[in-house]
Protein backbone atom coordinates (compact mmCIF):
# COMPACT_ATOMS: atom_id res chain seq x y z
CA UNK A 1 0.00 0.00 0.00
CA UNK A 2 1.67 3.36 -0.78
CA UNK A 3 1.15 6.70 0.93
CA UNK A 4 0.81 8.75 -2.17
CA UNK A 5 -2.39 8.60 -4.17
CA UNK A 6 -2.87 6.23 -7.05
CA UNK A 7 -4.76 7.44 -10.00
CA UNK A 8 -5.62 4.42 -11.95
CA UNK A 9 -8.10 2.70 -9.72
CA UNK A 10 -9.37 -0.33 -12.62
CA UNK A 11 -9.32 -0.95 -16.10
CA UNK A 12 -11.41 2.09 -17.05
CA UNK A 13 -9.15 4.53 -15.71
CA UNK A 14 -5.91 2.18 -17.19
CA UNK A 15 -7.16 2.50 -20.45
CA UNK A 16 -8.05 6.01 -20.60
CA UNK A 17 -4.53 7.28 -19.25
CA UNK A 18 -3.26 4.89 -22.03
CA UNK A 19 -5.17 7.19 -24.76
CA UNK A 20 -3.69 10.26 -22.95
CA UNK A 21 -0.41 8.99 -23.60
CA UNK A 22 -0.88 7.94 -27.30
CA UNK A 23 -2.75 11.15 -27.63
CA UNK A 24 0.05 13.05 -26.47
CA UNK A 25 2.58 11.01 -28.75
CA UNK A 26 0.64 11.18 -31.57
CA UNK A 27 0.71 15.31 -31.68
CA UNK A 28 4.28 14.95 -30.61
CA UNK A 29 5.15 12.95 -33.72
CA UNK A 30 3.27 15.47 -35.91
CA UNK A 31 5.06 18.06 -34.61
CA UNK A 32 9.02 16.81 -35.08
CA UNK A 33 7.89 14.70 -38.66
CA UNK A 34 8.38 18.03 -40.96
CA UNK A 35 11.86 18.51 -39.91
CA UNK A 36 13.13 14.66 -40.61
CA UNK A 37 11.31 15.20 -44.01
CA UNK A 38 12.97 18.54 -44.51
CA UNK A 39 16.23 16.48 -43.67
CA UNK A 40 15.57 13.30 -45.80
CA UNK A 41 17.11 13.25 -49.10
CA UNK A 42 15.82 9.97 -50.95
CA UNK A 43 12.33 10.88 -52.61
CA UNK A 44 10.47 8.20 -51.58
CA UNK A 45 11.24 8.37 -48.44
CA UNK A 46 10.15 11.95 -47.91
CA UNK A 47 6.88 11.23 -49.96
CA UNK A 48 6.39 8.07 -47.14
CA UNK A 49 7.04 10.30 -44.28
CA UNK A 50 5.13 12.97 -45.38
CA UNK A 51 1.92 10.77 -46.55
CA UNK A 52 2.67 9.46 -43.17
CA UNK A 53 2.14 12.72 -41.39
CA UNK A 54 -1.42 13.49 -43.37
CA UNK A 55 -2.12 9.93 -41.70
CA UNK A 56 -0.98 10.93 -38.07
CA UNK A 57 -3.05 13.80 -37.93
CA UNK A 58 -5.74 11.68 -38.81
CA UNK A 59 -4.91 9.27 -36.04
CA UNK A 60 -5.21 12.74 -33.53
CA UNK A 61 -8.66 13.00 -35.01
CA UNK A 62 -9.54 9.08 -34.67
CA UNK A 63 -8.51 9.56 -30.54
CA UNK A 64 -10.25 12.13 -30.25
CA UNK A 65 -13.35 10.71 -31.59
CA UNK A 66 -12.58 7.55 -29.20
CA UNK A 67 -12.30 10.32 -26.02
CA UNK A 68 -16.23 10.93 -26.63
CA UNK A 69 -17.26 7.60 -27.59
CA UNK A 70 -15.88 6.38 -24.35
CA UNK A 71 -17.13 9.76 -22.44
CA UNK A 72 -13.52 10.67 -21.47
CA UNK A 73 -11.69 13.89 -21.69
CA UNK A 74 -9.63 14.27 -25.03
CA UNK A 75 -6.36 15.72 -22.95
CA UNK A 76 -2.84 14.93 -23.07
CA UNK A 77 -0.58 13.35 -20.84
CA UNK A 78 3.19 12.90 -20.12
CA UNK A 79 4.46 10.27 -22.80
CA UNK A 80 8.59 9.83 -21.82
CA UNK A 81 8.97 7.18 -24.27
CA UNK A 82 7.62 9.10 -26.95
CA UNK A 83 9.86 12.36 -25.88
CA UNK A 84 12.65 10.09 -25.77
CA UNK A 85 12.34 8.30 -29.17
CA UNK A 86 12.03 11.61 -30.98
CA UNK A 87 14.85 13.15 -29.00
CA UNK A 88 17.11 9.97 -29.99
CA UNK A 89 15.73 10.31 -33.49
CA UNK A 90 16.83 14.08 -33.36
CA UNK A 91 20.20 13.43 -32.01
CA UNK A 92 21.08 10.38 -34.41
CA UNK A 93 20.07 13.14 -37.11
CA UNK A 94 22.14 15.94 -35.98
CA UNK A 95 25.04 13.18 -35.88
CA UNK A 96 25.10 11.83 -39.13
CA UNK A 97 27.59 13.89 -42.00
CA UNK A 98 26.47 11.82 -45.18
CA UNK A 99 23.20 12.36 -46.90
CA UNK A 100 22.65 8.69 -47.68
CA UNK A 101 23.51 7.81 -44.46
CA UNK A 102 21.21 10.17 -42.78
CA UNK A 103 18.13 8.51 -44.81
CA UNK A 104 19.10 5.44 -43.32
CA UNK A 105 18.96 6.83 -39.65
CA UNK A 106 15.90 8.22 -40.21
CA UNK A 107 14.25 5.42 -41.57
CA UNK A 108 15.78 3.34 -38.76
CA UNK A 109 14.10 6.01 -36.28
CA UNK A 110 10.76 6.19 -37.66
CA UNK A 111 10.24 2.65 -37.16
CA UNK A 112 10.94 3.06 -33.59
CA UNK A 113 8.08 5.47 -33.52
CA UNK A 114 6.49 3.43 -35.84
CA UNK A 115 6.48 0.11 -33.29
CA UNK A 116 6.22 2.29 -30.15
CA UNK A 117 2.37 2.82 -31.65
CA UNK A 118 2.04 -0.61 -33.01
CA UNK A 119 2.81 -1.75 -29.49
CA UNK A 120 0.47 1.09 -27.86
CA UNK A 121 -2.46 0.63 -30.25
CA UNK A 122 -2.58 -3.12 -29.94
CA UNK A 123 -2.56 -2.91 -26.20
CA UNK A 124 -5.52 -0.12 -25.88
CA UNK A 125 -7.41 -2.84 -28.93
CA UNK A 126 -7.17 -5.67 -26.21
CA UNK A 127 -8.07 -3.99 -23.53
CA UNK A 128 -11.36 -1.96 -25.25
CA UNK A 129 -12.37 -5.64 -26.11
CA UNK A 130 -11.82 -7.01 -22.69
CA UNK A 131 -14.39 -4.39 -21.70
CA UNK A 132 -16.82 -4.88 -24.34
CA UNK A 133 -16.30 -1.54 -26.01
CA UNK A 134 -15.78 -3.28 -29.94
CA UNK A 135 -17.00 0.34 -30.77
CA UNK A 136 -13.77 1.87 -29.86
CA UNK A 137 -11.73 -1.09 -30.75
CA UNK A 138 -12.88 -0.81 -34.41
CA UNK A 139 -11.54 2.68 -34.78
CA UNK A 140 -8.49 2.46 -33.19
CA UNK A 141 -7.87 -1.00 -35.29
CA UNK A 142 -8.04 1.70 -38.47
CA UNK A 143 -5.01 3.13 -36.99
CA UNK A 144 -3.30 0.15 -35.90
CA UNK A 145 -3.28 -1.27 -39.79
CA UNK A 146 -1.96 2.36 -40.66
CA UNK A 147 1.05 1.90 -38.39
CA UNK A 148 1.90 -1.35 -39.78
CA UNK A 149 1.78 -0.66 -43.34
CA UNK A 150 3.59 2.70 -42.79
CA UNK A 151 6.32 0.50 -41.46
CA UNK A 152 6.34 -2.09 -44.08
CA UNK A 153 6.53 0.64 -46.36
CA UNK A 154 9.76 1.98 -44.39
CA UNK A 155 11.47 -1.53 -44.41
CA UNK A 156 11.07 -1.57 -48.37
CA UNK A 157 11.64 1.87 -48.83
CA UNK A 158 15.14 0.98 -46.68
CA UNK A 159 15.71 -2.27 -48.19
CA UNK A 160 15.43 -1.35 -52.22
CA UNK A 161 17.06 2.28 -52.21
CA UNK A 162 18.16 3.69 -48.89
CA UNK A 163 20.52 0.88 -47.20
CA UNK A 164 21.96 0.36 -50.88
CA UNK A 165 23.04 4.08 -51.70
CA UNK A 166 24.22 4.78 -47.96
CA UNK A 167 26.40 1.95 -47.84
CA UNK B 1 26.91 22.13 -43.44
CA UNK B 2 27.25 21.95 -39.55
CA UNK B 3 29.80 24.01 -37.48
CA UNK B 4 29.46 21.34 -35.12
CA UNK B 5 31.36 17.99 -35.64
CA UNK B 6 29.88 15.22 -37.14
CA UNK B 7 30.49 11.61 -35.38
CA UNK B 8 28.91 9.62 -37.99
CA UNK B 9 30.41 9.88 -41.27
CA UNK B 10 29.64 6.58 -43.09
CA UNK B 11 27.33 3.48 -42.65
CA UNK B 12 30.18 1.25 -40.56
CA UNK B 13 29.50 4.36 -37.97
CA UNK B 14 26.10 4.30 -37.93
CA UNK B 15 25.83 0.37 -37.33
CA UNK B 16 28.45 0.53 -34.59
CA UNK B 17 26.85 3.82 -32.89
CA UNK B 18 23.34 1.69 -33.28
CA UNK B 19 24.82 -1.50 -31.69
CA UNK B 20 26.14 0.87 -28.83
CA UNK B 21 22.70 2.75 -28.61
CA UNK B 22 20.91 -1.08 -28.04
CA UNK B 23 23.94 -2.37 -26.19
CA UNK B 24 22.92 0.44 -23.56
CA UNK B 25 18.87 -0.61 -23.91
CA UNK B 26 19.38 -4.10 -22.81
CA UNK B 27 21.57 -3.29 -20.13
CA UNK B 28 18.81 -0.99 -18.80
CA UNK B 29 16.20 -3.88 -19.14
CA UNK B 30 18.45 -5.82 -17.44
CA UNK B 31 18.57 -3.50 -14.31
CA UNK B 32 14.48 -2.68 -14.56
CA UNK B 33 12.61 -6.25 -15.40
CA UNK B 34 13.88 -6.86 -11.73
CA UNK B 35 11.58 -4.58 -10.21
CA UNK B 36 8.59 -5.11 -12.80
CA UNK B 37 9.15 -9.04 -11.93
CA UNK B 38 8.72 -8.61 -8.54
CA UNK B 39 5.48 -5.85 -9.14
CA UNK B 40 3.76 -8.58 -10.93
CA UNK B 41 1.19 -10.90 -9.80
CA UNK B 42 -0.07 -13.20 -12.21
CA UNK B 43 2.70 -16.56 -11.96
CA UNK B 44 2.61 -16.59 -15.96
CA UNK B 45 3.55 -13.25 -16.14
CA UNK B 46 6.34 -13.42 -13.84
CA UNK B 47 7.27 -16.40 -14.66
CA UNK B 48 7.72 -14.93 -18.48
CA UNK B 49 9.75 -11.68 -17.43
CA UNK B 50 11.83 -13.72 -15.61
CA UNK B 51 12.89 -15.66 -18.35
CA UNK B 52 13.17 -12.67 -20.62
CA UNK B 53 15.32 -11.67 -18.10
CA UNK B 54 17.86 -14.66 -18.94
CA UNK B 55 17.51 -14.09 -22.57
CA UNK B 56 17.86 -10.26 -21.86
CA UNK B 57 21.31 -10.94 -19.83
CA UNK B 58 22.30 -13.43 -23.22
CA UNK B 59 21.31 -10.60 -25.59
CA UNK B 60 23.70 -8.54 -24.09
CA UNK B 61 26.67 -11.16 -24.29
CA UNK B 62 25.85 -11.25 -28.47
CA UNK B 63 26.04 -7.93 -28.57
CA UNK B 64 29.59 -8.14 -27.42
CA UNK B 65 30.18 -10.76 -29.61
CA UNK B 66 28.88 -8.77 -32.66
CA UNK B 67 31.14 -5.89 -31.44
CA UNK B 68 34.25 -8.43 -31.05
CA UNK B 69 33.33 -9.63 -34.80
CA UNK B 70 33.02 -6.13 -35.90
CA UNK B 71 35.80 -5.18 -34.57
CA UNK B 72 34.56 -2.45 -32.39
CA UNK B 73 34.76 -1.24 -29.13
CA UNK B 74 31.54 -2.91 -26.38
CA UNK B 75 30.45 0.18 -25.22
CA UNK B 76 26.88 2.12 -24.44
CA UNK B 77 25.70 5.23 -25.37
CA UNK B 78 22.93 7.36 -24.38
CA UNK B 79 19.69 5.76 -25.52
CA UNK B 80 17.14 8.39 -24.63
CA UNK B 81 14.58 6.42 -26.23
CA UNK B 82 14.80 3.63 -23.50
CA UNK B 83 15.04 5.57 -21.23
CA UNK B 84 12.10 6.80 -21.85
CA UNK B 85 10.11 3.91 -22.06
CA UNK B 86 11.24 2.16 -18.64
CA UNK B 87 10.13 5.73 -16.84
CA UNK B 88 7.21 5.31 -18.58
CA UNK B 89 6.72 1.60 -17.16
CA UNK B 90 8.21 2.66 -14.06
CA UNK B 91 5.50 5.85 -13.99
CA UNK B 92 2.14 4.01 -14.68
CA UNK B 93 3.37 0.70 -12.75
CA UNK B 94 3.24 3.60 -9.52
CA UNK B 95 0.04 4.71 -10.83
CA UNK B 96 -2.05 1.47 -10.30
CA UNK B 97 -4.36 0.67 -7.27
CA UNK B 98 -5.24 -2.80 -8.10
CA UNK B 99 -3.00 -5.70 -8.29
CA UNK B 100 -4.67 -7.31 -11.85
CA UNK B 101 -4.52 -3.49 -13.20
CA UNK B 102 -1.37 -3.91 -12.54
CA UNK B 103 -0.45 -6.92 -14.12
CA UNK B 104 -2.14 -5.13 -17.17
CA UNK B 105 -0.37 -2.25 -17.02
CA UNK B 106 2.96 -4.18 -16.99
CA UNK B 107 2.18 -6.33 -19.95
CA UNK B 108 1.51 -2.75 -21.84
CA UNK B 109 4.34 -1.71 -20.63
CA UNK B 110 6.85 -4.64 -21.88
CA UNK B 111 5.32 -4.66 -24.71
CA UNK B 112 6.83 -1.39 -25.59
CA UNK B 113 10.02 -2.41 -24.75
CA UNK B 114 9.92 -5.41 -27.03
CA UNK B 115 8.74 -3.49 -29.94
CA UNK B 116 11.47 -0.72 -29.67
CA UNK B 117 14.12 -4.03 -29.64
CA UNK B 118 12.06 -5.48 -33.01
CA UNK B 119 12.74 -2.17 -34.56
CA UNK B 120 16.25 -2.06 -33.95
CA UNK B 121 17.07 -5.49 -34.52
CA UNK B 122 15.70 -5.16 -37.46
CA UNK B 123 17.34 -2.30 -38.71
CA UNK B 124 20.59 -3.77 -37.23
CA UNK B 125 20.25 -7.23 -39.76
CA UNK B 126 19.86 -4.88 -42.43
CA UNK B 127 22.57 -2.84 -42.61
CA UNK B 128 25.07 -5.58 -41.46
CA UNK B 129 23.22 -7.29 -44.59
CA UNK B 130 23.85 -4.62 -46.52
CA UNK B 131 27.69 -3.83 -45.37
CA UNK B 132 27.92 -7.31 -46.10
CA UNK B 133 28.63 -9.04 -42.73
CA UNK B 134 26.45 -12.03 -42.71
CA UNK B 135 27.99 -13.27 -39.99
CA UNK B 136 26.97 -10.48 -37.73
CA UNK B 137 23.82 -10.34 -39.14
CA UNK B 138 23.00 -14.62 -37.75
CA UNK B 139 24.02 -13.26 -34.48
CA UNK B 140 21.63 -10.37 -34.31
CA UNK B 141 18.70 -12.87 -35.94
CA UNK B 142 18.68 -14.93 -33.04
CA UNK B 143 18.36 -12.25 -30.44
CA UNK B 144 15.20 -10.51 -32.80
CA UNK B 145 13.61 -14.19 -32.99
CA UNK B 146 13.36 -13.88 -29.24
CA UNK B 147 12.55 -10.96 -28.76
CA UNK B 148 9.41 -11.36 -31.26
CA UNK B 149 9.11 -14.38 -28.93
CA UNK B 150 8.76 -12.79 -26.05
CA UNK B 151 6.04 -10.43 -27.39
CA UNK B 152 3.72 -12.69 -28.49
CA UNK B 153 4.15 -14.69 -25.09
CA UNK B 154 2.81 -11.34 -23.54
CA UNK B 155 0.00 -11.52 -25.70
CA UNK B 156 -1.19 -14.98 -25.24
CA UNK B 157 -0.67 -13.96 -21.22
CA UNK B 158 -2.76 -10.61 -21.64
CA UNK B 159 -5.57 -11.67 -23.78
CA UNK B 160 -5.74 -15.20 -21.79
CA UNK B 161 -5.37 -14.20 -18.37
CA UNK B 162 -4.13 -11.01 -17.08
CA UNK B 163 -6.80 -8.87 -19.18
CA UNK B 164 -9.80 -10.75 -17.96
CA UNK B 165 -8.53 -10.77 -14.31
CA UNK B 166 -8.24 -7.05 -14.68
CA UNK B 167 -11.47 -6.22 -15.95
Amino acid sequence: MSLFSKDIQNMNDLLVHTLQDVYYAEQQIVKALPEMIQKASNSDLKEGLQSHLEETKNHVKRLEQVFQMYGAEPKGVDCPAMDGLIEEAEEVAGEAADKDVLDAAIVGAAQTVEHYEIARYGTLIAWAKQLGRDDCAKVLEQTLEEEKAADKKLTKIAESQVNRQAA
